[in-house]
């Protein structure tokens, strides 16, 4: 449980190989979009009725009538959409104009994206959240066609509190389908399922592959390998509570990675024996066991600057720093999310804070940051020449350098100058 | 010369199957790729053998010794480079606090990707427009670690003005490797090359090839398809003018892609006959006249609407609009970038209005834009909890809703809970 590894490049090798494990296409994947391309509604109930062993009547679900009868559940659910609402509100971002010195008046302008599908994925428990992370935040952009993708249970319908969650938010459009087959759906349309201009939302791996395979033809959010957290604590930190957010990140998946930095030996003692006994406590204790066996991780550090050193070429998707002075330390610390102080569970975020947990997974957090309303919005820009000798004859110098004559040719008639 | 398409649903087609012939990966491209990754250095030097037919001792460039000597070129460059600046700089996004009802502080962050890999296409002749549009964005996002990647010429180097404007941008680090290996190279690391973050900049269809299948390594900014202009025109535009723009647009390459809408027979005829006059006059007659011939399509339309509908389906990388009232009709677009008005040729934007040459192509446009400096930065959060025993409820019933007890008992014990 939380293996001790002694030397930071074996650290980092172990946890380059992991994520070599996830990386790549699927054969299987590509057939399945090939055939969901060629063979529409009809072969996507055959997958199904293979994959999911449910044999579909009609792909779309009506959802006028689901709705969450547990009041405390509604009212929680009704908190945090308004929590994710008010953060994502103040990521609309600002058209402007901009006036150059030679009179060209140039613009950048946001565009909404029109079609947008988001998949939730099934399994045991209904995915409320995610629907909640991926809708709210397209629905802020202003995008006014939101279709839904989900399995069905092996009860023939999807999950009725995803569907409800759904009707709460007012996305009417659901479609019964899971896998690589709804991401093939979504991206090339078929006779019931409209084809969407962007695609959000987590997955396994085939659904992962499926949205990377099709990323040519349609956008995507991105590409998510296996959950993450980095937890970085010194002597000050609680063992128990640093304990069950391994925990609590371990859960999710057997491939949950979950790597304790400590620069103090005891904390890294403690939290492996509360680990144990907590472990008791939670019917997720077989997941949760697993992950930690094979993907948890502790690492005593020389000191704080090597924790983040490490965490920085991990770049993970949750980060914890549960240590003294933490606000000081967090902006040199490269992650998707970051969580302050042991007050601060990354299930506060999951659910509750407000930024989307939608995250950079495997390294990515380098190059691509959370979820965020600027993923359904397109920029754009307008642009009106000024009348201007000058700018004509620079412009049409440029062009020239690059041996473009066209170029040149349309700049000089403008200034009724045809050479 | 600019074909007649008399229905919009052969038109529609017409453009479809244009566009799949660049779909899809390639295999030579993914030979290439394993090669250098596993041979490094030296396997780039038997490539550049092979396709550039140039035996490389050093990859790397100095470029210390370039510049620009026609004073009057430079200074077109100096003013192209400070509207570029100009433009992007409003871009920058900008960071935020929010506190949510139950105290929890969230906030919105940027961080800066921090190595950058430039692809510059080599050909006949420099495109120093390219090396600007590319570089400025990253540097005013604050990129400090930025490579570029050329192809030498056949005579053994990268073309001079190539470097000189590198150096006039301050940047230094530039390697002599073109093609798919110059994307290899910068996606994984060579002995010599650095590993990057985000790959950006244009080129041929093996480097676009390249650049999605590297895709779920390191980030990219987007796949090019051929260039593309659409013009809508009604009886107030210049045949002359729309000319010159459809000739810009198709010398740049026999696959780029033209199409003419108007609400006017005569503006069709006059500006086909226009063309045919105009193209005696440029040096790069060849290449417009084939790309004219076979990808340049003219269609009349019955009213603004009908053109502004067919383009929106294209979603073009260009749209000039040559018409009466035009201020009023650019909203309702999708493209990349649009001008106004017959006073503003395509090239004032490739070289100079300041907003971003590299734009979304293959209609692409309907979900992402125009490159800016936001792909050059990357959000994340930042999350304390408030310590609420309200919230920490809601956000317990929430994670069992999920099935997710671990995060139930990691916020409750925030609240002392242990259950």
């Amino acid at each position: 449980m939380l293996s001790q590894v002694l030397k930071k490049t074996q650290l980092l090798e172990k946890i380059a190989k992991q994520r070599r494990a996830f990386d790549g296409d699927s054969l299987i994947v590509r057939k399945i979009i090939a055939e969901v391309r060629s063979g529409g509604d009809e072969k996507i109930k055959d997958l199904t009725l293979q994959f999911d062993h449910v044999r579909l009547k009609e792909l779309r679900v009506s959802i006028d009538d689901c709705v969450i009868s547990n009041k405390l559940l509604l009212n929680a659910i009704s908190q945090a959409s308004k929590n994710i609402r008010s953060f994502h509100l103040k990521q609309l971002p600002k058209s402007f104009d901009h006036k150059q010195n030679d009179g060209t008046k140039v613009s950048l302008k946001w565009r909404t994206i029109s079609k947008v599908g988001v998949y939730v994925p099934g399994g045991n428990y209904p995915l409320l959240s995610t629907i909640l992370m991926n809708v709210i935040p397209a629905q802020i952009a202003g995008v006014n066609n939101i279709i839904v993708c989900t399995p069905p249970q092996s009860n023939g319908l999807p999950d009725p509190t995803v569907l409800a969650v759904c009707n709460f938010l007012g996305v009417s459009d659901v479609y019964q389908i899971g896998g690589a087959q709804a991401i093939a759906a979504m991206a090339f349309g078929t006779e019931t399922i409209p084809k969407v201009n962007k695609i959000v939302g987590p997955g396994n791996r085939y659904v992962a592959a499926a949205k990377q395979y099709v990323s040519n033809r349609v956008g995507i959010d991105m590409v998510a390998g296996p959950t993450e957290l980095v937890i970085i604590a010194d002597k000050t930190a609680n063992p128990t509570l640093i304990a069950s957010d391994l925990i609590s990140q371990a859960e999710h998946d057997k491939d949950a990675f979950t790597l304790l930095l400590s620069t103090n030996k005891n904390i890294i003692e403690n939290t492996k024996n509360e680990i144990e006994r907590l472990l008791q406590k939670i019917s997720t204790k077989n997941t949760a066991t697993e992950s930690l066996k094979n993907n948890g991780v502790s690492f005593f550090a020389e000191s704080l600057d090597e924790c983040i050193e490490i965490s920085n070429q991990i770049a993970p998707e949750h980060l914890s720093i549960q240590t003294n002075n933490m606000e000081t330390l967090y902006d040199k610390c490269i992650a998707g999310a970051i969580f302050i102080g042991q007050e601060t569970p990354v299930a506060w975020g999951d659910y509750w804070a407000g930024p989307n947990h939608t995250l950079p997974t495997s390294g990515t957090a380098k190059y691509r940051g959370l979820l965020n309303v600027l993923d359904f919005l397109v920029p754009y820009s307008v642009t009106k020449a000024g009348a201007n000798q000058k700018s004509v004859h620079a412009i049409s110098l440029l062009a020239e350098a690059e041996g473009l004559m066209g170029h040149a040719l349309s700049v000089n008639l403008r200034n009724g100058d045809e050479s």
